[in-house]
């Protein structure tokens, strides 16, 4: 039964008009993208997105990804009237406080928003996460007649998301990858802020991706349901992943701002928009206006959802049936929760003075529970060997092995982390990422969004410090551990041995509202005697006392992240035999410490101690917070150098000499 | 005068155990790519590349860039035998402290070193700005027969450079505005540090160049300096920049590693240096080792370099004799000067409670510059309407008009900041860079290469706050103040209102010895009475005292930044009102503050007045410093809301009300 074409425009104005007057009434939004783009969301949605509005949630959904994300209007239109929990009055309150209709759509907050989007390129990037989430699965899951993971990633893609270099690394890797289920709209309305797209864009999109090794169908009429409708329908059938490029008009119906960027970011006011409805043949009159055969066309979308999800469940039974294991496995997975034993092979290291990399004692902790935790995956942008992430015996992701748990993300560290949300939004599965810490720089805005949306990703940074040495300030971190701790919803962790290391470890799978950002040693840090000091499971709670050592109650606490922790225990044992008591902190993680009750962090950190001195080899900002007004902090105060680590360290003070003298410094100060 | 091709085998050799010879010296460094590259450097540097090895700075010489600035060992090669001022010992104190022969090339520390490299990417995107800066002075300044700016930028790619989304941008950029100046040569080697490229790369690179409108030169052999010296000649006839893809092969000569990832980052090792050397023909003793006519053959980069300067020497007298204005102020622009009365048409606004946004009054401030520094050139990543960074009658730098000096980035946050260090370090140019301070994160890497090389960039980073309102947390910055304020050398100003903005530009000129970010509002914020306050000159002091109201001395210190400043004088009015003596505090930047002197922070901030109250919409991370332990912060703890900017601060606690509570808390503490 095909619907009308007088109903299908209809349809597809009604998404134009409850965008647009959404839009209206918060007097804020984007009305050109939606209405522009409302004909090939509209032969997407109820042509081919097979998807289940009552679940939102069920496993084998279609995903759809709208990369423009300030284009959400037409994406909460679609939700509401193929049937999601989003009613009318959400609508209604667009961009307003409280509502489930923020500017940009916000995973977690809209049922069916299934990425946070906005910053450009970050939808187009998580949906090649997405697919690469779908390939893996499939592969491990899926059995002969058993398709249980058997759906298409769909994105509608602004020409802002592929001018982003982001958008290259995905593309480029995707391409590389052969993620067929990849199909991505192209919204080309030859319009950006501002001014017309060729005043900073000429380049063959096409070519372009040809080149990554896509398909591209080039030259649809984005306007005209049926010619995408069959772009589409062309698209699933090439097995390369696919682009279809769309003309269409910005702000469509609009007669004096479409096709124009004054249709872009701002509500087209009373009189533009009447005259829209007027041109487009839609009632002025009420605004969000829903004609009753047009709601009911889009709510099949709901029935039809739920006869496909039914479909599958009887797949899923019978797979349950033919394949237990597989399907106790994948719904533990689903569940989120880790399997028994999960860290039972996780090492201890004795102690030992020479010790050994944290970056080293990474590597063995994520093989440990590699072997364990099969929903863990993951890899580097191009540093495998050197962030030691490499999962033995696990196979690498590749165009001939989708079972591959080692993901080589190219030197494509802002892909990698748009690709990490998007494996772990996917499900069932647990990702991690690994790059140099300071090239965290390079994929910060993706990992803010791994905040934003409270996805657990483990970000894997190695080298962190200017202890890095050779290699010299481009490749030492100075600003970074402050840069990430002023993130929101982020844990950063700092281990300062092995064993802290594998707590670490342990923290980040137990952890599932949100990022874990691991700073990791390139070189060897001692392994402390936890005979003599406190147990490593103290970095749980952020930070911890080694030890009281000399005489007690301390008069000084010296606290440090890291590989600095061996530089405090020296000089506490040099401090306590000259007959100072001193308490000595391990403090790898200010968040973990943070959330800790006030009982705690005074039992750690006592006021009565005002001599305090911490030791980082960072930039001291924020260190204020635990050291207070008499204390020090040993930091970096500008960029790195060029030398042997152990040159560098010394000289810029980390010396216990120079920790004796701050804490002494720190002694006089409090008793002043 | 030909060199025989003995001549040139050798001297290709020369290079290649020089830098192979530093690195097992350093023990440390990277021989694969100088190994692999040596004859692609040889044909570029002895058969092309228009230099003075005495005078670095001529303004006329082709730009070198060595993109992957692991190589860095070639570079210093290169340098040293060409004549600049870098003896042997440098060579020999490779990756040392103190040398300057540091493990990636810096800007400012080696003659010859025209950028910072290493982060990969960033020299790509570098010399696309170094090509507007030619074109642009080309534009302004040749005149018939007389091209003054007549020059190539060449840089020398890697896969790694290719791979990172910049390059996309960059390229895509470098393209649609037909640099034809740029010619880059592409050291494909087949090789990355987890393995072969083809690992995770396997784009048809000559096609997505082709895309972007570049000219690409296929299949050169990258090991026989003929064929790459006739590439370099085909790249130099065609008027589109020139991608040159030259198959070589990584640690050429090594007879266990080449052509592996062996090669790539990790000495030699003794026995495979020696059995090199041997394959190559080459004296196995004594290290460091040039021939006699090799060193002779090189050093005639000296004389050529000193002929081609002198011709152009005697152009320019000639030039500054027909032109003797555009010399005149050419000579000014080199020197770093700002022209006479450079700041006077800076408006001053009336106080004006209403006011308005800092980001209006950067703009006018910005087009009053503008017209009278020709060196201020800039733009903003598709979001000019918005930055407010439109020079008014400057023109729109593009292929037909490369005299504009208005540059439309597109969406490409990243290459703009590149190519904003390729401007400033062009000379002759002051570059400013634009967009949405929550997007500074994309192009942070960049960034991060301004404050190290200490380049005058000016960001301009406007919607800095929750007040940015409907566009929601994907919108609204909360940690990218503190994440900036990390960052060495970077100094960042928050104006409270219209008239510290326009002092905060002229700081920005004013300031040479590295970039400036500059935060501003959306919103309307109130223009303060200066007959009341202090005059916003005190801006240039970092923090200063506004005004102390009520009773004296001052029982209480609000501070704040940027838009609080108008929420702390609103309710330290209150507060006097009620008989507390106040002092209002403007604080638009941590740097300048803490550059002044003891005895003017203990004047601002004297350290009697323990109660203190920092306001700020950001993250409290590193106020601590300022407000001490008595002391409270008004700051953001989570992401940002989307709703109208007024409702999400006061949802957030950005109220008087609030401002006086912790004011009262802060008294009590104080006292306590």
């Amino acid at each position: 039964m095909n619907p009308s074409n007088d109903l299908v425009t209809r349809s597809v104005n009604a998404l134009r008009f409850l965008a647009a007057d959404m839009v209206e009434q918060a007097r804020s939004g984007h009305p050109g993208l939606p209405m522009g783009a409302a004909a090939m969301a509209y032969a997407l949605w109820m042509r081919h997105l097979r998807h289940n509005p009552a679940n939102p949630s069920w496993p084998n959904r279609d995903r759809f990804i709208l990369s423009g994300g300030h284009g959400s209007a037409l994406l909460y239109a679609l939700l509401h009237l193929t049937g999601y929990d989003l009613p009318l009055e959400e609508l209604k309150r667009f961009r307003q406080w409280g509502s489930r209709t923020p500017g940009h759509p916000e995973y977690g907050l809209t049922p069916g928003v299934e990425v946070t989007t906005g910053p450009l390129g970050q939808g187009f990037a998580t949906g090649v996460g997405m697919a690469i989430g779908q390939a893996h699965m499939a592969a491990r899951f899926n059995r002969p007649q058993y398709p249980i993971f058997d759906h298409w990633i769909y994105a509608l893609v602004t020409d802002g998301d592929l001018m982003e270099g982001i958008s290259h690394e995905a593309a480029s890797l995707a391409g590389h990858l052969r993620l067929g289920r990849l199909v991505y709209l192209y919204d080309d309305n030859g319009v950006t802020i501002d001014g017309p797209t060729d005043l900073a864009f000429s380049e063959d999109v096409a070519q372009r991706f040809e080149a990554y090794g896509w398909h591209v169908i080039r030259d649809v009429d984005g306007m005209d349901v049926d010619a995408v409708d069959a772009a589409i329908a062309q698209a699933k059938a090439d097995p390369r992943p696919s682009l279809i490029m769309c003309r269409t008009i910005i702000g469509y119906g609009a007669p004096h701002k479409q096709g124009t960027s004054a249709a872009h970011g701002a509500p087209l006011g009373p009189d533009e928009l009447r005259a829209a409805k007027e041109a487009l043949g839609w009632p002025t009159e009420p605004m969000f206006f829903v004609p009753d055969d047009v709601r009911e066309h889009f709510l099949t979308s709901r029935t039809r959802g739920q006869q496909a999800e039914a479909e599958w469940r009887r797949l899923w039974e019978a797979y349950r049936n033919a394949y237990p294991d597989l399907a106790a496995e994948l719904e533990r997975r689903w569940a989120g929760r880790l399997p028994d034993d999960w860290d039972a092979d996780l090492p201890t290291f004795p102690a030992e003075p020479k010790g050994l990399a944290t970056r080293a004692a990474s590597g063995q902790a994520l093989n440990a529970l590699a072997r364990r935790v099969p929903e863990l995956i993951g890899g580097s942008a191009d540093l495998t060997p050197s962030n030691k992430t490499y999962l033995q015996g696990q196979g690498d992701f590749g165009p001939q092995n989708y079972a591959g748990r080692n993901l080589h993300f190219g030197v494509r560290e802002h892909a990698m982390a748009a690709a990490a949300n998007g494996l772990a939004l996917y499900g069932g599965l647990r990702p991690f990422a690994a790059t140099f810490l300071v090239f965290s720089d390079y994929l910060r805005p993706a990992l803010r969004l791994s905040a934003l949306m409270e996805v657990p990703v483990t970000y894997v940074f190695t080298h962190d410090s200017l202890a890095v040495g050779e290699d010299g300030p481009t490749h030492q971190p100075v600003e970074h551990l402050a840069a990430l701790r002023a993130i929101p919803h982020l844990v950063v962790l700092r281990p300062a041995d092995a064993n802290e290391t594998v707590e670490a470890w342990r923290v980040a799978l137990e952890y599932t509202d949100g990022p874990v950002a691991l700073a990791l040693t390139r070189q060897a840090v001692p392994t402390l005697d936890r005979a003599r000091f406190a147990a490593a499971a103290g970095l749980r709670r952020g930070a911890y006392v080694l030890a009281d050592l000399g005489p007690t109650p301390p008069q000084v606490i010296l606290m440090a992240s890291g590989s600095e922790v061996a530089l405090i225990v020296a000089a506490g044992e040099r401090l306590a035999a000259e007959g100072v008591g001193v308490r000595l902190v391990s403090f790898p993680s200010w968040e973990l410490f943070a959330a800790q009750g006030p009982a705690y962090r005074e039992q750690v950190l006592p006021r009565a101690i005002r001599a305090r001195v911490a030791v980082e080899a960072g930039v001291p900002q924020g260190w204020e917070r635990w050291v207070g007004p008499w204390g020090r902090i040993l930091g970096v105060h500008r960029f790195g150098a060029s030398a042997p680590g152990a040159v560098v360290m010394e000289k810029y003070g980390f010396t216990v000499d120079r920790v004796m003298e701050l804490a002494r410094e720190a002694l006089t100060a409090a008793a002043g």
